[in-house]
């Protein structure tokens, strides 16, 4: 299996602002789309994750760097990849690329903890540890927690 | 007790879109802040309906006419009343100002049935009626319904 | 060419709402989407009406009938036609099924003004007059107007 | 005139998901309504900066930490100030809070270069100097660029 997953999504007048781009905030939901797809791609579909599974992935911690501005009506290449995956927290890592052009549009992460409907972290179910290999940051020192 | 409620929302960056207008499906959020307002003012708080009452305004039709085009940053008015009222639905109108100018922006309706938190129709609990005093339009012949 | 395009969209997360379906104002992004696949499958990219013609479809009149609830992750199947077309308006019809079972979930109409990039009401450009073949509505009085 | 700048905002339903809270890229929008109003505080309406100086203050760097979920209807008070000032860019951080109980919901930054219509980087005019004094952060190396 490809360590990384690409999808591709093209930009609705509804994402775009007065500049002329996409809104700031939109390119998070482009990494939605991301991970959801990377997801799907290795036979999980993310919704039975929250309705069987009582497991949803809530983020804790969201950033975007800006390189180009993603235009109306761009396809958008997404790639997606599991950079770090512990007991209870996995983070993905992003990049948006113009489709045609291949040029860096904006790259990113998100952290995610694992938790139950009433917002309780938990460890993620074993069936779905072989989605999310155990891997650390070099670097990194404690898992994220939400407050 | 006034007819009708006015609140004040101001357009946001995020609202607008390339034409340099506000995007035409975000009026009905403006639709939206109208008729939680116009609720509260009457003394109840949307969410306690949902979470106490087990009673959801499900919107079951919305419409709206574009007049003037709303731009960044524009204080809007948001003007709600009740247009019709029965024992399972409930119909809103809108209009939207320009505060400042007092220039008619957009005007609209949205009609509502009441449900349960499975989507079933029931009647609006009692304790709400006072809010929404029965009122037939001229020539509307039957409840809406979903399907 | 079919009178009729079809195209089909995910419900993103982005797009429910905490009653956990598709927030009304969101049906209108997917009309969008259905319009412009609409005019793409005739060989005209939206954006370059706005870019090299000047010609804005500024929408005058948006209306949705919400039959059942569209839910996260549901694959949308989206059918656009124009049902009524003038000099200076176009009118859109769609309906929304859920793609899997084919259940109508959603129908609307869109009502649009050819303007200038200043907002004056224009006549379309020849070129698209083909794409878009006058057409009135049995029963239509008059061309809408902005105000 | 205080460092800090405050404002209050109301969740939409529009803003939140079917987690029932709001969807983590929505907190973007706060971020951008808390630094909007951090320049109306101090006599700037971001708008003309844009209209009569042409000066546009594109977002390079975005992030947000959740800490506890923002819900429907919560007022949310928005605490916005410059961490640091340079002469091409300008980095706010924000902190996010519920207005009733100052619970902390979230915090974070965003890096902005101030560009030109076109997208080119320009300098901040003269008469918004005032407005962002110069500043840097300790142990900050370098303005960020777009690309």
């Amino acid at each position: 299996m490809n360590e990384c997953s690409e999808t591709v999504a093209r930009v609705r007048y509804k994402d775009t602002d007065q500049m002329g781009m996409v809104y700031y905030g939109n390119y998070f939901t482009f990494f939605e789309i991301g991970r959801v797809e990377y997801m799907r791609e290795r036979g999980i579909a993310y919704k039975n994750m929250e309705r069987e599974d009582d497991s949803y992935i809530v983020v804790a911690e969201a950033s975007c760097r800006y390189l180009r501005p993603a235009r109306y009506d761009d396809l958008l290449r997404i790639r997606t990849r599991v950079s770090e995956s512990r007991r209870r927290s996995i983070r993905f890592a992003y990049e948006i690329l113009r489709h045609d052009s291949g040029e860096m549009l904006a790259t990113g992460e998100t952290v995610h903890i694992i938790c139950d409907r009433e917002g309780r972290p938990k460890s993620l179910p074993e069936k779905y540890r072989q989605l999310f290999p155990l891997k650390s940051q070099v670097g990194a020192k404690r898992e994220p927690s939400l407050r």
